[in-house]
C-alpha cells in the first residue's frame, strides 16, 4: 500500500454501471516521510474519508478486495485512514 | 484510475479475435491539475467516450471488470467521463 | 494496451513447458506521436506480428486472456497489428 | 520480489474489515547492492518482522497470496525475512 | 516479459511456508541492446538457471503460472535460458 492525502472530489455522472454510488477521491500520493509525493490516484473511498486526511491506499486487484469494490472496473481504493506512522522511533505523521 | 483525455482514435483490423467490435482510444494522461502527463495509453472504451473529452480508465485486471471487456486481453479501459474534479475546493475542471 | 513496433526476436530453447511453441519477440515502446519510447519488453505473438511492424500489447493478467496465452506465465502479449492511429485529427501513423 | 529494510510502523485504527489484526510495516525498498532506494511501501507483515531487519515483499495480487492476507485489500507483503544475499560471489548483506 | 541476468543468490530461512524449497535468484534487468538496466528483481528460479545467465522472467500474477509457484506469494520467476536473441537481423546476444 502507499500513502496518501485526500486533496479533491470527482465527478462523473456518465460511468460504467458497476461504479454507481461510489464516491470517488483525488489522493496525492506521500512519500514515507510525510512530504509531498509526485504521483496522485483517483481511489474509490472504502472507509469514509474526507479532504485533508492521510490516508493508505491499495491499487491493482487488491483494489477490489472490499465490499464496495468487489467485480467493480476499479483499480485504486482507500482501505485505511492512517492515525500515526513513525520511521526509526520517531513520530512522522499524527493524526 | 488516473485521470486522461481523449487525444486520438486507432484502429486495427488484424487482432485477436475477442477484441472485435471494440473502440479503441488514445489516451494521454493528466496531472492531478489538468496538466498534460508524460504518460499515455490505448484504451477501451466502455462509456461512449468522444476525441477531446476528460476521462477516467483503469488498467491491469480491473480493466476486464467491464461488460465490454469480461475476459478479454484488455489492460486499460475508459469507465467514466468526468464532470468535474477539485482540489483543495477549487474547481480543476469543469466539462 | 501501449503501442510498440516489433524490433527483434528471441530464442530460449530452454524454458517452462508451459511457454513450448510460442514465438517471442523484443517489442520496442513507442510514444502516442509515434517515436520511440524508452521500453521495451518481450511479448508472446498472439496475431501473427513480424519484424518492423507496428503491434499494440497487453501486459500483466490481461495478457493471458489469448487461447495462445491462457494459464501460461506469460505477462505481455501482441493482441493486435495497428493499421493507423491518429491524434487530434490528425494520422501518426499509417501501415 | 523485492528488497527492503523495515523502517517503521504504521497505526490505522479505522479501517476496511478485513484489514482487523494486521501488522502494517513501512519498508524503504532496496536495491541489489544493499542502498537505499527511492521507493517505499506498507506492507502486511506475514513473517514476524521487526524495525530494521532486511525483508523481502512480494506485491500485487502475489501479496494475497498468504494465509494472513488472503482475499484482502493488500498491494504488498513481507513473505521473507533475509539472511544473506551476494552478487558475483561477494556477500552483500549478512543478518 | 523482460530480460536480465543473474546476478546472484539470496537465502532466507525465516519466510512464508508456501515459499519453503523455492531457490530465490537475484536478477539485473537488461536493456533491450543487452547493457545493464537500472532496475532488479529477486525471482523464483524455475527452469534451473545459474549465476551469469540471461534470462527472462514474468512478473506479477503470470509469475504463478507455473508448477513451482502455483499459488504462492511470489510475483517474479524465471521461465527462460535465452539462447539469443536479435535486434534488427542483427544478434545482440548469443549464449
Amino acid at each position: 500500500m502507499l500513502l496518501g492525502r485526500v486533496d479533491g472530489t470527482l465527478v462523473a455522472s456518465r460511468k460504467e454501471p458497476r461504479m454507481e454510488g461510489l464516491k470517488l477521491l483525488v489522493v496525492r500520493q506521500l512519500e514515507a516521510d510525510g512530504s509531498d509525493g509526485s504521483g496522485y490516484v483517483v481511489a474509490v473511498d472504502a472507509v469514509g474519508a474526507g479532504v485533508g486526511e492521510v490516508v493508505m491506499y491499495a491499487t491493482g486487484s487488491s483494489a477490489r478486495q472490499t465490499a464496495a469494490t468487489d467485480q467493480k472496473p476499479c483499480d485504486a481504493v482507500i482501505m485505511a485512514i492512517v492515525d500515526t506512522w513513525e520511521l526509526e522511533g520517531k513520530a512522522v505523521y499524527t493524526k
